[in-house]
């Protein structure tokens, strides 16, 4: 452990194995860093490109404290990871963000309740933690509404809309009967993002504003910088950020997905406290990307310029879509970033495509 | 072995563990590959980032083929990788480029005639097989002159400047007395470089020429695109980049280092058979940098565009210049690129620095 910048040649951790922790692991290599992973999961893609691979199940505390006292520090790379697996390591090593940055963002009740708190508005909503609470939370929201659990979900998992009374019973059933969250539907012009780094000396940095098209609750593209996005709107999405990062006391990267609003502003949907799919763009078109971003905060580095050199529009590669590798490869206007994924499934995230222009 | 691209989750193995296996490992990554890393010499930089890393001399003929078998194609980082150990790879896998780049590169003397014979001007030399031969040799060349070992020089070891005839024993002495070539000093402007890539199907393209700037013989600084180059000077170093990755038969990057005569034109210097530290600027000011262009070629894929979005001044950090990486790290327009090297000395190549401003 350490109070100043970790010096190059330091170990950085990352709990998680996934493409978020392959790509960081790249990242934080160009830096001069040892990178080492830990991941349940065998030969998973950050594995195949670290010094160093833990496969073991997040709950073996002694694999995570073998894993974590050989780190400088410690960060992980979704939101989901065992409060604590992240306890066990934070006894040996520092973990970067801390425990307080999952812990309010693994339940959706805290989450919103922590931005409200924070000055920053979402959509309505109301608590849900058994059956008998969602009439009344209809009366309160209203209709159309999107039944969520508190915990867990993901890429549109564990949702549920409902768009009228007699759907309430089947939309419980559908999320599996878990304590859930109701939310109002935000009458949304389009989807944004602000994704931004807090370094450990509580600077916020912003990328701009980036829009976000999903399809089955899954991101299929991001256009950065979001096109007609006025000065003062942006000024907002860095207040925004700064209220959230600064309330989390979050260390890192983390992303902000916000509903506009038109003349209304804009909304919090929900937040990630890492390195986020809507940023992906900010790897090939900016002076310093999301990757490492990260990286930088985790090893108590200054954070880098995000300035975009070029704008932008990033396309997820989800199941069968990667295998027209080929055919992007052949692209000039495509930056193609695969994860080394074994299996091509429906809805997995194989890769993505940048495509830059012009600012 | 495959006689089309290789598919994203093949296996491309690098022969070289050092700061260019390192970088094109990390790139090979990002299109989806497993990379694989063959080096005599424990703990290398490449072997921090590689899905795996084989640690045996380049002698052992077992070792190199058990790495060559498991992998769909084979590449190397340097020009010094014995022969011998490229042709056991050869024996169960793809090697890309071919033993050709590398038998008439690791020779300074068979390099300057087949560029000759490639129709391309080079400085005027003459053969100093042994320490007879040198009165001659300066004779015909011409002093000053400088003298320097047929094999193994780089970074400016194994060459000794002659200014008058008596220096000749002393330069002798000075390379070891092995077999040599005494080249003529060329009255240039500046040293230029282009940097290419030649694809399974033939196709060349290039990087814009870039301005490099050496110190006791190591590179210090390349500035990309160089100024003042004239559309005319760019397309023949496109046609000497044609010429010479032609001649070889060469598949992936390639580098020619120029002298630019100014009105006199361009005369070849020497050629690396690989990527560059010349063209370490590409990596993050255009499309596709050098060392994404390599792992295309040697999969068989298209090449990517080498376009510049940016403009970029390269520093190399050499020695303790890296230890400056926390004063860098805080420079916003700084992006810092270090190796992973354990030990800063006097000379060795610890880093590099890529500083972008818009075209």
């Amino acid at each position: 452990m350490s109070d100043g910048p970790l010096a190059p040649g330091s170990t950085i951790g990352i709990l998680g194995g996934g493409q978020l922790g392959r790509m960081l692991a790249t990242a934080g290599a160009a830096l001069g860093f040892d990178v080492h992973v830990f991941e349940p999961e065998p030969d998973c893609p950050a594995s195949r490109v670290a010094a160093r691979a833990y496969c073991a199940p997040w709950d073996d505390a002694g694999a995570v404290e073998a894993f974590a006292a050989r780190c400088d520090a410690v960060t992980y790379e979704f939101e989901n990871v065992p409060l604590d697996t992240v306890a066990v390591a934070a006894r040996v090593s520092q973990v970067r963000p801390g425990a307080r940055s999952l812990e309010l963002t693994q339940d959706r009740l805290t989450e919103k309740r922590f931005i409200n708190q924070a000055g920053v508005a979402t959509v309505p909503f109301a608590d849900v933690t058994d059956r008998d609470d969602l009439g009344a939370a209809i009366a309160r929201i209203g209709l159309p509404a999107v039944l969520k659990t508190r915990r867990f979900g993901y890429d549109g998992k564990g949702q549920a809309w409902i768009r009228q009374t007699g759907d309430a019973g089947a939309a419980w059933t559908a999320i599996g009967g878990k304590p859930a969250i109701l939310e109002g539907a935000a009458d949304f012009r389009r989807e944004l993002s602000v994704v931004a780094a807090r370094s450990v000396d509580g600077e916020v940095k912003a990328w701009p504003l980036s829009e976000n098209v999903h399809g089955d609750g899954i991101l299929e593209r991001t256009t950065a910088p979001a096109p007609g996005v006025d000065a003062a709107t942006q000024a907002r999405a860095l207040e925004i950020a700064r209220a959230i990062g600064g309330g989390l006391g979050h260390v890192g990267v983390f992303a902000v997905e916000l509903f506009d609003l038109g003349p209304d502003g804009l909304v919090v949907n929900e937040i990630a406290p890492r390195v986020h799919n809507t940023g992906h763009w900010t790897m090939d078109a900016c002076g310093c990307g999301q990757f490492e971003q990260h990286m930088r905060a985790v090893a108590g580095w200054p954070l880098g310029d995000p300035s975009p050199h070029s704008a932008c529009v990033m396309t997820n590669l989800i199941g069968k879509d990667a295998l027209n590798w080929e055919q992007i490869a052949g692209d000039p206007a495509a930056r193609l970033h695969l994860y080394g994924k074994r299996a091509v499934r429906a809805g997995r995230k194989m890769g993505h495509v940048n495509r830059l222009s012009p600012l």
